[in-house]
C-alpha cells in the first residue's frame, strides 16, 4: 500500500505536525519557516509589492512543469511585473484525501527547485485536507511579498502614445501543453509549458535604466486580455502586428486543430511590456541574452487612434479588433 | 433563474473583470486594490509578520459566521498572535461552478464587515473557478501582512518556568457550531461560533507593557494542540486546571453526546497566552474590559516537571496527560 494523504493530515494535530516537520521543513529549510509560529517575521523597508494566486490546474503534472512549479513561478512573476524583487512566499495547500504522498512530495520538491532558481524563501504555509470528492487532488495558493527599488513605477495605467509593446517570447505554450496532457492529444506532444520565474529577466531589464511603463505576464486570458487591460487602464489605443508575434509550430498546429486563437491561450513564463520608444531596441538586446527572453520581439505600439482598444494588423494587411477573452476557452489551465 | 458562477468567471477575460469590477471593488474600495495591477503596492517599515491560511469549512454558512468572516478573522488573528498590527490582506477564491451569485455576495459582504471591524484593507485578490464536482462550493485563502511594534517578541518557544497560562474565553464554540449546522443537530442550536478578530484585544494587552511570551489562537486541534506546541517548542512543562477552563453549557452537552473533548475542538475567536506571572492578573483585568475577553481566565502555569508535556489536573484532583490531537476529530471545521 502506498502512503496516502489522510483527513488527519489536515487536523492541526499530530499528523499535521509530522507532515510539516518530516516533509516540508527539510525541503524549504530556513530560519523564518522553521519557527513554525503563526506568522513568519522578517525585516523589510520601503515600497512593498504583495500578491496572491491560487492554482487549480488539471492535470497537476504536465510537460514542462507541475502545479508546484506553477505556484512559485506565478507569484514570483506577479511581483516581478511590478518591478519588485520577490523575497518571501507563503504556500497554502488544499489536498484531496487520498492523494499519494509520493505525488505531494514530487510537487513540493518542484516548488523547492523553483524557489531556489528565483532566490525566494518559502517562509509560511498552511495545509488543509478535504474529503474524497471535495476537491480535485491538489490546489495551491501562493502569496508573496517583494521590494520595489527606488524610481521604479510600473502600472497597467502608464501606457503613453508612442510607446512600444515588447513581448519576451512565443505565446500559447503553457495552455497547449496542459490541454494536450489533459486530453491525451498526441499531435502536440512536443509542446512544453513555458512556466518559468522571470525575476532575473526583469532585474536585467530594469538595470538598463527604466523606461518600462506597463508590464504584466499574460497568463489566463492570454496576450489579448493583458493588452486589453493595458488599453483600458491607460485609456490608450494599442496596435500589434500579427507577423511579429512569435508562435511555435506545435502550438500553431494545435490551435488550428482545436479552433483556438494563440492570442487567448495562457502563458506562464512570458512578459509583455509597454516601454518608451527610445529604449525598446536596447531592452530587446538585453532580453535576448537571458534564456527566458531569447525570442523577445517588438510586437506593436501605442497609438492615438481607438483609445481603450487593441487592434491587430493581420498578415494580409487587414485590421482586426482584438477583444478581451469572452467566455472560457480553456478552463483550469493554471 | 438565479445568477450562478460560471467557469468563464475564472477565465481571466471579460466575465472575470466584470465580476471583480461590479462585485468586489465596490465592497473593498481602496486605492491599492482599485489599481488592479498584478500586485498591490504599499509602504511599510520594520519588522513584518506574514501569514497564510486556506479555509474549506463545510457548510460555508453557520451560526455566528461564514467562510468569509472566518477567512478575514483567521488571518487577522494569526498576525495578531505574533503581536503584529494587521494591515493588508489578500483574498484567493476557489469557486465551484454553479455557486449562487447571491451566496458569493453574502460571503464577500461578510468579509467586508470583518475587515472593517479589524481595520485591515483587502488589497489584492484572485478568483479561480473549477468545474462542478471539482471543489465543494467555495474555498478561500487569505494571506496577510502586519507590522510588529518595537520591543514585542512573541514566539511559541518563549515559555519559561513560573509563567502563567491565560485563555481569553470559553472553548469549543466554533467547532460545535459548525458540526451542529452540518449534521442538523438540534440540541446545540444555541451554540454560536466565536469567530472574531482579536487584534484590538491583543493591542490592549500589549499596551499594558509586554510580559507576553507565547500567544496563539487555538483553532484546529483545539486548546490541547496549541498548548502542546508551546510545550514542545519551549521544551517546557505546562500544567492546566480543568476547573478553570470556561466551557459553555451547550458545548459541554454536545461534546458529551458526540463523544468529543472540548480541549480538542476548534475555536476561532480565542487566544491562549503564556505570560510572566507578575503581569497575569493585570492582563486578565484588561481582557475583561474587551468584549472578546469577558471570560478570560488564568488556566495554568509553566512548571519544571515533565518538560515538553501538557498535564491537566482534573476536577477530581487526578493528573491526566493532555496529548496533541491524534487523528481527526472534526474535519473541515475551518
Amino acid at each position: 500500500m502506498e502512503d496516502k494523504i489522510l483527513l488527519a493530515h489536515g487536523s492541526g494535530g499530530k499528523l499535521s505536525h509530522d507532515l510539516v516537520k518530516q516533509n516540508f521543513l527539510p525541503l524549504f529549510d530556513n530560519a523564518f519557516l522553521n519557527k513554525l509560529d503563526d506568522s513568519a517575521v522578517f525585516e523589510l523597508q520601503g515600497r512593498l509589492a504583495f500578491t496572491t494566486d491560487s492554482y487549480v490546474v488539471n492535470p497537476i503534472f504536465f510537460p514542462g512543469g507541475d502545479i508546484g512549479k506553477l505556484a512559485v513561478c506565478g507569484t514570483v512573476n506577479d511581483l516581478s511585473m511590478m518591478g519588485a524583487v520577490p523575497k518571501y512566499l507563503s504556500i497554502g495547500l488544499i489536498i484531496e484525501e487520498g492523494l499519494l504522498m509520493s505525488e505531494l512530495k514530487r510537487v513540493m520538491d518542484s516548488m523547492r527547485k523553483a524557489a531556489q532558481e528565483a532566490a525566494v524563501k518559502i517562509v509560511t504555509g498552511d495545509t488543509k485536507v478535504v474529503n474524497k470528492g471535495g476537491a480535485d487532488r491538489l490546489f495551491i495558493n501562493s502569496s508573496g511579498v517583494g521590494v520595489i527599488p527606488q524610481g521604479v513605477d510600473i502600472s497597467g495605467s502608464n501606457a503613453r502614445v508612442g510607446d512600444k509593446v515588447i513581448l519576451s517570447g512565443s505565446i500559447g505554450d503553457h495552455g497547449i501543453a496542459v490541454i494536450s496532457q489533459r486530453e491525451g492529444l498526441q499531435f502536440s506532444s512536443s509542446v512544453k509549458s513555458d512556466c518559468a520565474p522571470l525575476n532575473r529577466l526583469v532585474a536585467e531589464m530594469l538595470a538598463s535604466g527604466a523606461g518600462i511603463h506597463c508590464m504584466r505576464d499574460p497568463t489566463r486570458g492570454g496576450l489579448a486580455s493583458t493588452l486589453n487591460e493595458f488599453a483600458s487602464s491607460s485609456n490608450a489605443g494599442i496596435r500589434i502586428y500579427e507577423q511579429s508575434l512569435p508562435v511555435h509550430e506545435g502550438v500553431q498546429a494545435a490551435c488550428e486543430m482545436l479552433g483556438f486563437d494563440p492570442l487567448y491561450v495562457a502563458n506562464e513564463g512570458k512578459l509583455v511590456a509597454v516601454v518608451a520608444a527610445k529604449v525598446a531596441e536596447k531592452l530587446i538586446d538585453i532580453m535576448h541574452k537571458n534564456k527566458y527572453g531569447k525570442e523577445a520581439a517588438i510586437i506593436g505600439e501605442v497609438v492615438p487612434e481607438h483609445p481603450g482598444r487593441v487592434v491587430m494588423k493581420t498578415r494580409m494587411g487587414a485590421s482586426r479588433i482584438v477583444d478581451m477573452l469572452v467566455g472560457e476557452q480553456l478552463p483550469r489551465i493554471c
